[in-house]
């Protein structure tokens, strides 16, 4: 397949709209990123890496980070992780209290913010420096040295209200081992890592080559497990729009409020598209548009 | 693949446990079913069946009805089908009424029972006798005809207070057209559907086949269709299971608390599994382990 | 206290905004009753009947009937009533489903709808013909034969499809004893009775003689269970507003969507209000002002 | 009236069950209160002082300073208090998020915690030194000086996680003017304050005086801001018990944590009661019985 003109024609196709959305604006260093850019970078397991647009731009890549934690979680702990988490897609929007109350601090996925904070709280027991382990094993991932924007994670520190009463909730159900502000600050940096979409698509190569990082040939998780990690990402991926993306896209997908999203065809492929502009769902407009053109020019979905 | 070893292979394992759970009792015609029955059927698409154990017992299809009545509103009336139903999980008991309330009377998916109500309000509309339409759509799927267990659709109709609650909470929305007498009878019927497994595989096989009945070659859905249904099937299909269905089993699914789960492998095969006792979450215990070890021995699921 | 001309000058007060608001339009027999009527009545425990404006038209109590049925039904069951309804303010729109889900079937309190209906169960299981029995009921406390509108009830019963559901859900949790039908049928008769201001203030006036109907000298409740209903109708009598009221007007009171509202000052008086625009929280706008203002030129509120 | 009598015939009636119940364990200067203690203090508007008991032991008047709070919050803000906080009772468990989410940060009542924090913020916005202007005004209501429990403050602000994401929820909606360490400061200090059922009775005085403290004759409320506290005692002082307490005492009431329950007969008394073990609901339940031995002997009730 001809990976390289169909990139470039989606990327034609996403132009004339790009900025239809609204920039992520609750902190000044998301809301300055122009809203107009465009990148799109596929990986397929036979090692081919094609690209188009703003492909090598760094990004914020926020709520993606939670791949990772999650990955090196189950890496970590296999499944004693579940004890604290659930499995099910959660029909709320991303980062609601109310299901978390009824289920007692239970979160119902580890891809809203309750139940990511809960994968930092298992990362920070795991880990004396647990910031860096998770900057490290992004690296190792891409195998390119990744770092934080640090000013991004203040802010976020400084404004992020709603994932502090997430934390101290969870806490108050007894359900965090470490202080609420180890916890976020773990959380509040892993939002801030910056990648590209060509770095992005490398460093999930795993999720489709059966758990193994394809670069080192070394492995990242068992197969079955990064199966498993696609199964989540299909089921409760890209906040409450999980359904629709499953329904017009049909690909295992995570999204980011910066803009990027990152999906994958397991052992096929890696597709990571990001443009900063979203839509009411929290997901980059364009992004979604360019993953649903990717999938009706290539006829690759899950289903 | 020599699906016909591990199928045998699978109901040999499950065999010993048959009959954990809990078979549905609130209709005398369930209660009475033998739990300890089992049966699998394989369909592929080149055209082979393979079957263990009770796979050509019918029994009462229940909500798999629902993947029909779907399949054919969505080939009556296209997108106009999603004006009254969602596309999103429900992350609720299956027969909730919460969520329904707070998105004023549609429904989060056509698999939740309010969303088959309206599928079916929307064929009432659409045949003058609805609940033959169902029945001959579904003989059609598998060339053979197939019928109503009168007693079920009796039972359900008598003691069916919460989907009459249901059916009435929607039309106070002035989300049904028809009289909810007559959205009901549809209902119950569709419900009392008697199908064995080697039946529904067979029933299914469009969704394998680009849309297309592969028996007749004759068009049911278009492939773009056939794909959402089972995109449907994955993230909404099994209760508030779907996660860890998704999860643990990784194959598009639709149960029944009749004990039925049909499952698609898109491209490849549709598989049945029947066993009536039914686990918490309102699937058959022995159908879902079947399931997971049929995954496990062929490696085959959509992640 | 001059009472009467105390009615008058709150009748002139309100009189120019009569008809702020909107009358209930769910049925054709509620629509067109003209929104600029405004009747007010009171009457004192030393036997004192004043009223000013339209206080002898009657019109449709609505949820003000739920006052005697329960008034009825507790001295028919005694605290046996309470098995299946509770006590506390529902916090949500008066017919929400969601509460009655999360408790089971077990209604918060008798004035919401599903509370009613359940005490409208009971009764039906008392009488043997219930409607009757709550209209002589009612006639004997105001000493004056009232009737049921039949057109209401009937355009009730034909359009109701919320109690409806509330009735069938309830019957789910198995805490209906009697057909849905024949409980519907006594609810929306009761929601049928016509009475003006006048009648309602004389056919109250046990809930301020220590239960006892001043009229004939019988005992309707026992004093205990006549302050028990004013503490009920203080905390959960006017749907949503309740804290409203008691904050702004400060006596216990029932209303109804016809436009009445009944109040209560124990041990002095009733007094009876009817406009039928209603505000946005279903009591009559003219209605409430009309106590606000009898509150604060008679300086009597029960704190 | 002799409420001496009175006041150990109740004393002498709840002695034998004294200690049902369990004592607030959630930080060890609370848990270690001994459960058996009993105090009740009866104080008239004609001046009387009654007590029986262990009515002059100090104790944590936790939730009781809500009312003290909103009190001067009104004093100094007026009806502009109210654009952030509601007036309705709950109808939820005391410290539930899910309203708050659901009403955008707009706490249901000044009475559960998310609105007493909210309260609390106004008050640091209108005190250089919120903290000591809150002491004063307490020591002014009782003319006696009254202090914190530095102890209990800082058990409060160590373990209370709940608190912390109420508030930082309510400041991620824009509903705290202050840093939420600031504001939690006033608040954990405010439930440590220590005052015996004598002192209480008598710092309530107001609430039954037209809103003049009796003591030094000065306006505390104008009249019809101390019978509007009264009534939201009454349908929203004891957490979700509300409708209960009307229902079976009928006296405006407001419960703390430390076992306390200060309750008011407008016009004519305020009556503190003190056990430290508590019911289900978080109210005491000698207190609460102690509070209906108090009706049922005095006949003295709003209802």
């Amino acid at each position: 397949m001809n990976f390289a003109s169909i990139l470039e024609a989606i990327a034609d196709e996403v132009r004339p709209s790009l900025g239809d959305g609204k920039v992520a604006d609750y902190i000044p260093a998301l809301a300055r990123v122009p809203a107009s850019q465009f990148g799109i970078a596929v990986r397929t397991t036979d090692g081919r890496e094609v690209c188009a647009g703003d492909a090598s731009t760094p990004f914020s890549i926020q709520s993606i980070s939670k791949v990772f934690t999650l990955s090196l979680a189950m890496q970590q702990l296999g499944d004693g992780l579940w004890d604290r988490i659930g499995r099910e897609p959660s029909g709320d929007p991303f980062n609601s209290l109310v299901q978390l109350e009824h289920e007692q601090g239970k979160p119902r996925n580890p891809f809203i913010n309750a139940g990511a904070i809960v994968v930092a709280d298992r990362l920070v027991s795991q880990f004396a420096n647990p910031k860096e382990a998770v900057r490290q094993f992004v690296s190792s991932l891409c195998e390119e040295e990744v770092g934080f924007d640090e000013e991004v994670a203040r802010s976020e520190a400084a404004t992020g209200f709603r994932n502090i009463a997430l934390a101290n909730f969870i806490k108050s159900f007894g359900k965090l081992d470490n202080p609420v502000a180890d916890v976020l600050d773990l959380y509040f940096h892993q939002c801030a890592l910056s990648l590209s979409c060509v770095q992005l698509a490398r460093a999930c190569a795993y999720l489709c080559h059966d758990g193994r990082n394809p670069l080192c040939d070394q492995p990242v998780l068992t197969d079955r497990q990064a199966r498993r990690v696609n199964a989540l990402m299909l089921t409760c991926g890209t906040y409450d729009a999980a359904g629709e993306f499953a329904f017009r896209i049909g690909l295992p997908s995570k999204s980011g409020v910066g803009g990027g999203i990152i999906a994958v065809l397991p052992d096929r492929l890696t597709v990571c598209v990001w443009s900063p502009a979203l839509g009411p769902s929290g997901n980059s407009v364009a992004g979604m548009r360019a993953l649903e053109l990717f999938v009706e020019k290539t006829k690759l979905s899950v289903f």
